[in-house]
Order: structure tokens, then sequence, then C-alpha cells
């Protein structure tokens, strides 16, 4: 156990018929905000009507912005932020899926900045404090409502960027799973492969050797999310299934996972930034790319953790770890074929003849967020080869 | 999964030689505070003194109030809500284990109460603003540095009762594992039931019959709890047993493992609490006495979390469900006896000629906790049987 620090206060309301309490929960942080969604998602299935009925009923005005992209944009969150600053809001209000979380947290912080959000992506500068963000989640995939950070793409260059601040976890987020039993199978798949990218990535890279808390806690929550997906396929209005997803989803990435295993990395998440940063591919879509290439890659250096892995998460039994190792990926790999989230450049589209333009945005992602010294320019193009 | 809350603001500071930080994170809480111990072990492993310099070189003034017990009592409770007011302090810095930092809670919510803080133990009034807390932990068990309730035991009448507030979440918790290693072996077994007892009280009573998130988490973290005790048996001295097990019973009962199981109870707590009330005993070791009782109780009725538990955590193969339980529950109980904590009345020399007086106890807490109509006095006294 190495030594850290925890601290998450944000305050998570979960279940059925609960975003009705967006008011009520609201009051205390002001009388007027800026409310962030996407396209006409929450407007079909009724969570818009009853967020403005509560606001109403709570006395809170509001002013609406919609259009957040799947992937959000750096101009559309300068509106935001043009608006927010404009209109005097005393808070933000996202209603939708992580990109519409991650949007608000950049208009959160950007409308008590007086430089562009983008130069604090690129560790230029600092939040020096931001308005209270409140989410409702239509979409749980990207642990973002219970969390600090966000990712933005910049529109110009086509760099995908995340970064965090302590002052940009939600003060409240409600999971009200009902809503999300209408989310096609495709955007499922993606939001499951996220969330277990989230697990994973401390988990095979984290520096201590002993962390029993933090494997099991991962290992847990990957075999719940598999169970989950599983019933899901079965059935996609299963309550229970997407609910036990969606808290699992939250859980992967709110700090607990990866708290006393020393420093880690997010290698699989640097060479996916470029594939949904380029070419407009969900996020989760990506990752099923990278994820099984990574884990490829690392196999062959050291295949102690992924063996162990495969035979906790999936029981994989065979003894030898190396082959403990290689079929623990293979299963991963097919199983997200099975639920139907690409595993190659071949299945999306992505040409071989881009590999150097990825290469190059990954290397300068590895350069921003300092990894670019185990991660160069060589190892990416091997990492990207796997992915082919 | 079922609706729920959760919301834990705690910061948790976690890992070797954080102590000395303490008046840096104290500062924005104010100038002066009550320093809330117990007795001279603190002065013995030298944390006293670091906090002390670490307070003078913050600007921090502290007014002293030493002598908590080990289960503390109202008594000593109302001297430092007494002295806190006269003193104006601002906020209360706790430093010792549970005992102190449950004693540092009541003392936090009485200075601001004009009503005693027993009433509010009793229900009969609610917590309207507290002073902030903060605390460093020397002695892991009670997850109270992590969670808003506390235990206090009344001293005219022999009663302990416990009870929670949203305000008495601790603001920040210094986890320093290597004031931990000294501590002696029966105490270190105590704690260690006590930490285990806090993840299966809701396990085994949850009302929701599909729960893989917080099973997992809990068996996780007893598998892991197991794990650092054989480590601890082995070498007091040996850090990664002590630190593992000290984040491992923070997580034991920081509202994690039962949100979204529905309601739960503590029956394991409630026939402990007589005991260690009128016997002084430690809290876990009477709970090394109840857990095996209550479990053999329980699985007459319906032993199939009981198999799971035993299958999960010990490795039990049986196929035959009660038999798998009843194995389950004669594991712990020799594990119990094998680290040192007892699991009989006999053991801790407690007569069967005072089980009406215990039972009489256990039913009044029965009836302030809304749990008499399942826990009845023939219930309680079928309990106590199982415990002789």
């Amino acid at each position: 156990m190495r030594n850290f620090e925890f601290h998450n206060p944000t305050k998570i309301i979960f279940g059925e018929d609960r975003v009705k309490d967006i008011g009520k929960e609201a009051k205390q942080y002001g009388k007027k905000c800026l409310m962030v969604y996407g396209k006409s998602s929450i407007k079909k299935n009724g969570v818009y009507d009853t967020v403005v009925k509560s606001l109403n009923e709570a006395g809170i005005a509001f002013v609406e912005y919609p259009g957040v992209k799947s992937n959000p944009i750096l101009s559309h969150v300068q509106g935001g932020v043009d608006l927010a600053k404009k209109e005097e809001v005393d808070f933000i209000l996202a209603v939708g899926g992580g990109s519409v979380v991650d949007e608000s947290k950049a208009i959160a912080a950007g409308a008590m900045m007086e430089r562009s959000i983008w130069d604090f992506l690129l560790g230029d500068t600092e939040v020096g404090e931001a308005l209270p963000l409140l989410d409702i989640l239509t979409i749980p995939a990207t642990g973002t409502e219970m969390n600090p950070t966000f990712v933005v793409t910049n529109d110009q260059t086509n760099e995908k960027v995340g970064r965090g601040s302590d002052l940009l976890f939600p003060k409240v987020s409600i999971l009200d799973p009902t809503v999300t039993v209408t989310i096609p199978a495709d955007y499922t798949a993606y939001s499951i492969v996220d969330a277990i990218s989230h697990l994973i990535e401390g988990y095979f890279t984290g520096e201590d050797s002993w962390t029993p808390i933090q494997d099991g806690y991962v290992e847990n929550l990957v075999k719940t999310i598999i169970e989950c997906a599983e019933r899901i396929l079965k059935d996609p209005r299963d309550y229970q299934g997407r609910a036990t997803f969606m808290w699992a989803a939250a859980l992967a990435w709110n700090g607990l996972g990866p708290s006393g295993i020393g420093g880690w990395g997010v290698p699989m998440h640097l060479i996916e930034h470029p594939l949904s940063g380029i070419y407009d591919i969900a996020h989760g879509a990506g990752l099923s790319i990278t994820i099984p290439a990574w884990l490829t890659w690392k196999a062959e250096k050291d295949s102690s953790k992924i063996a162990q892995f495969g035979r906790n998460v999936f029981g994989i039994e065979e003894k030898d770890q190396n082959t403990a190792a290689k079929k623990g990926i293979e299963v991963l790999r097919s199983w997200f074929d099975r639920i139907g989230s690409p595993t190659s450049f071949a299945k999306v589209g992505i040409p071989e003849s881009d590999s150097e333009k990825i290469t190059d945005m990954a290397y300068k992602l590895a350069e921003t967020w300092g990894m670019h010294k185990e991660y160069t320019r060589d190892v990416i193009v091997e990492l990207y080869k796997l992915c082919v």
C-alpha cells in the first residue's frame, strides 16, 4: 500500500423516480442555472419535462444550452462559457451522458476563468474556482458523474485531451437507471467497454505489488459488469442489469480502485484518444480496439497480472502464466466481439495508412500526460500494429 | 439494486509520515481546537509530539482533553462538551482509536446543542449543526474515521447506544499505518473482528437478492482482512499487512458496502452492545462471540447467503447448502479462536445467570433501533443461548 489521498465529495442519488428531486437538491446552489444537454433524447424519454417541472417547483430559473456532441468540442464549450458568463448563472446543470457532464465541467470551470479552458487542459494553467455542477446522468459509462475529470476535443486540431481539478467533482449526481433502458445495443456495448477500461488501467499499471483490496475491487466490478452485460443482451429493459451496471460504472472511475496502488498510467486511453478524436467513433468503440492490443504488448514483457485477471475474472485454469494471460486476452477480445464492440482498425474502417498521423497525435498526448518516456514513438507504432 | 443515496465527503490522507500534515489541513477550520485523546499511548509512540509541532507551526491553539475510555462514557463526553463551549474552540481534533473519534463526534455535536447528546442518541432530538471534526486515527477497527456514526455508553445505566448524523463525517482523517504496528496482539484481533462485523451485517441481512457489487465488495474485504491478519500474526510490524488492514477497516463501514442492498440490520451488533456495555470487554471481543451465534441461528432459517460466504471467502467446496453454511461458521469461529478473540461467554467470564439482565438491555436497544419486531425477547434469549 502506497501513500494516497482520497476525497470524493459527490453526493449520489440513485434509483427509480429520482430525477424529480433535482430542484430540491439544487436549491442550495442558487436560483439560476445553465442547463446543458445534447440532442433530443432527453425530450423523448421524458427526462427533460421532469427536470423542467422540478426546477420550476423549486423556483430555479434556467437557461438552456443544448447541442453537446458525443465527443464534446472546444468551440461548443466556449459557447457555453460565454452564455454562463452573460447570464450570470449560479450553477451548471448537466442532463445527459458522460459527454454532457464533461462539457458541463469545462463550462463550470471556464465560466470562472479569464484564460481558455484549453490552456487548463494543456496544463498551462489551473482552475482557481468553478461554478457548482449538478448532473442527471442518462448514459452510464465514463464515471464522470463521480469524479473531477473531463475530456474535450479541440475541433481546430482534433486533439482530444482530458484533465481534472478537485473543484470539479459534481455536487450532486442523480442516477436513475430507468432512463437507461432505451440506450441502443451498440452504445450499451461501448459504455460497458469504457467502464471496464477505467477499472483495468490502474489494475495493470499500478506500481505496488501486493494490492488485494484494489485488485479484488476491480476484478469484482469487471465480473459484475460482464454479468450485467449478459442480462442486458438478453433483455435490454432488465432493470437490475441496467441499475447494477450504472452503479458499477460510477464506482469504476471514482478514485477508489487506484487508491494506494502508487503510480499508474492510462496507456489504453492514451492510444485510444486519437481514434475517437479523429474518426468520431465512440470512445468505448476505440477502447475495445486498444485494450486487447495493449494487453498483448504487455504480456510479452510481463504476463503475471494479466494471468491473474484471466484466472479471477474469467475462471481460466491454465497453470502456465503466459498461456493463462494469452487465453485471458483472447476471451476478453472475443467477448468484446460478442457484445458488438469493434476489436480492430479494420472493423471501424481506419486505414493502416493513417498510422503515422495517429501516432503523432498519441505521442503528443503522451508528452502532455508525461507518459512519453515509456510510450515513445516506437512503442506507439508497435501498439498500433497490434490494432490493425 | 434498490434506491439509495451515497455521500461520503471525508478526506482521507493515508500513509507513512502523514501525521505531520494535520496543521496544514486543519488551518481552514479555524485557529483553536479541542484536542481529544485517551491515555498515554500517543505520547509514547510520538504521535502527540508530531501533532503539537504541526499545530504550532500552523498557528493553531489547542486545549487538551485526555482521558477517553475504550468504550466512551457519557459523563466524559459531557466534560468535553462543557470545555469546548467554555473555550470557544473552532473545531475538534481527535487523536486516537475509534473510541476517541467517537467521543469527539459526540463532543462536536454536543458543543452546538442545548439538549444533551444522550437525547440525540435515544432519537429524541436531531443534530442541527456541529463543530468540524478532524482526526488522526491510531487504531483501525471501527471505521468511524470515514462515517458519521458514533457510540457512547451511559455510565449511569450501562446502556450503550450508537447513532449518526450526516453533519458528523470527519472533514479530514489522517491514517498513518506506522503508528499501528505497536498495537498489541489482543487488540489487533478485536479490531479485525470489528471490521469484519461491519462488512457482514449488511451482507447477511440486506433485502435485495441480487447484489453482486456489494457481495463482491464485502467478500473481497473480508478475505483481504484475513490475509492481513495472517501477515500481522506472523510479524506484528509488517507494514503492508497493517496498512492494508487499516484501509480495509475504513472501507468496511463507510456506507459503500450496503449502498443499494435495501433495508438491512445490525443484529450482531445489537446483541453485542450489552456485553461490552456491562462487562467492559472490547467491542470486537464481544462480536467474536455474537457473530457465530447469530450465524448459527440464521442458518437454521436460511443458509443460502452463509453458504455463499463460506464458499467465496473460505473456499468451502461442499455442494450441500446447509453443510457449506455450517462449515463456513465453524471455520470462522475457529479462526476467531486462532487469532485470539473469544467465542463464548465462558471465555470472557460472563455468567449464564446474567442472561436475563443482558436480554433486557438488548431488547431495549432493539426498540431504540426499531428492530424489536424481528428481535423479540424470545429471539434474543435464543441467541444468547448460542453464546454461552
